[in-house]
Order: C-alpha cells, then structure tokens, then sequence
C-alpha cells in the first residue's frame, strides 16, 4: 500500500474524455467459457466504444455478447493513473454508411490482415477510477 | 490495418520474462456475472501470479474462480509490443509462511486501505503475442 494515494471516483464525463485520450484499450470477453482479454485500438462514437477485428476470427463470438472495455494509463514511478471500464452489449456494425463513418484512419488496426469486422459496444454502464496523490 | 507489422506468438519463458518487466497488470474476473477488469500490481512466483487486495473488496468473489491476468506494453507511435495472458484458477494464499515470503515491498498495492488478501493466480496457460514490425 501506498500510504499517499487516494482513489476518487470519475464522473461519466471524465471517463468519456479519458477514454478519448487512450491510444489502446482492452477489449474483455468469454472465449471457450473462459475469460479473455485482447489489447485493441478503438474510436469513440459518443460513448460506444468501436473496435474492427478480423472476420473470421475470435471476434464471431461477441455479438450480442456483454463485454468490457478497459482503457487505463498508469504511472509506474507516481503509482498514479485512471482506469476507465466500459460494459455493455457487443454487436457487429453491418450498415455501410456507419461503416463508412466510422472509418477513421488514424485509428485502423495495427494487426496484420483483414479487418472486416466491426464491433460497436454500446456502452450501458461507464466507471472509472482514479489514483491521486494526498498530502503526506 | 498496419500494412508493416506482423504477429508473433511468444515462448513460454518469453511470456514470463515478459511478465515479469510489466510494473503493472489487469485482473480479469467475473463479477454479478458480468466481465470485470481491473488494474493491479503483482509479483510472480514462478510461473504463478499474486496479486494483494482488499479482504473485503471484489476480490472476495475470486476464490476458486478461473481468472485471466493481463499484461501488455504498447507503442502507440510504432504499433509494436507485446501483451501475455495467463489463464488460471485463482486461490487466497492463506499459509503464513508464504505470504511473508510473497511480500515483495517494491510491489505493494498502490491503492489505499489495507490489502489482508493475497490470491494466487496458478498458471495453467500462458498464451502471449507480439506485434512487429516488418519490412516494408
């Protein structure tokens, strides 16, 4: 424990803008009937969180799916940071004008391949967490 | 898509290795039946995860539960890094003996409060990939 960190609750607000700022989420799911974790980038539209995957992949099983979200940014020297989750239902996004929308090339993915999935969390409960300093 | 990046699956002992330079970790879990995440910090006991909370936090759902432990780096300038899952049954650590000996003090938990509950994550998978970069 460090005895001069405090954590404060953010509000829907700051978790949104923090989401914002984060280059790189953690997308979190039941693979196989086991948790699974896999580090995604993502855009924002409003408060859903869009990831694109792969067609064939890991990602067939998310829709419909309640899922989380995670984005955080952690000080290893301060011990100070956010972390901002993000549950909600999963759906694949089939409409092409959305698609098209929602095609920012800044934020394609970094993985190797095709990536003709897209995944819209629709974001039905926003927490975050922040890890402050206090006085001594 | 990144046109000059490609995936490699890790060794074994790479994902430890890994793992064992991450300052900080996420906790995947199930909690009122939803998917959970949450930032730790953490020590390895061999290929075992622990991970110190509070005794009467979320954690108390974990006891016996299949848990994944997450842990990443990330360029967001390159797209290259690495992230290693560890997927396993996780435990309270109850014996006095090993808890004292777990009791890294460069890696107490950052939040504050007391953190009495100390959970062994037993690896029964460790699973991690890399993004690298590859020639144009």
């Amino acid at each position: 424990m460090s005895p001069f960190t405090d954590i404060e609750t953010l509000s829907p607000e700051e978790c949104v803008r923090l989401l914002g700022s984060a280059p790189v989420g953690r997308l979190v799911f039941t693979e196989h009937a086991m948790p699974a974790i896999r580090p995604v980038n993502f855009v924002l539209d409003g408060t859903d969180v869009i990831v694109r995957t792969a067609a064939d992949s890991w990602a067939r099983g998310l829709n419909g799916a309640i899922v989380a979200f995670e984005a955080d940014h952690i000080d290893p020297e301060t011990h100070t940071g956010w972390s901002v989750v993000v549950l909600g239902k999963a759906s694949a996004v089939t409409d092409v004008d959305a698609l098209v929308r929602l095609n920012d090339p800044s934020r394609r993915p970094w993985a190797p391949g095709r990536h003709d999935r897209c995944i819209r969390i629709r974001a039905g409960q926003i927490t975050g967490r922040r890890l402050v300093r206090t006085a001594a």
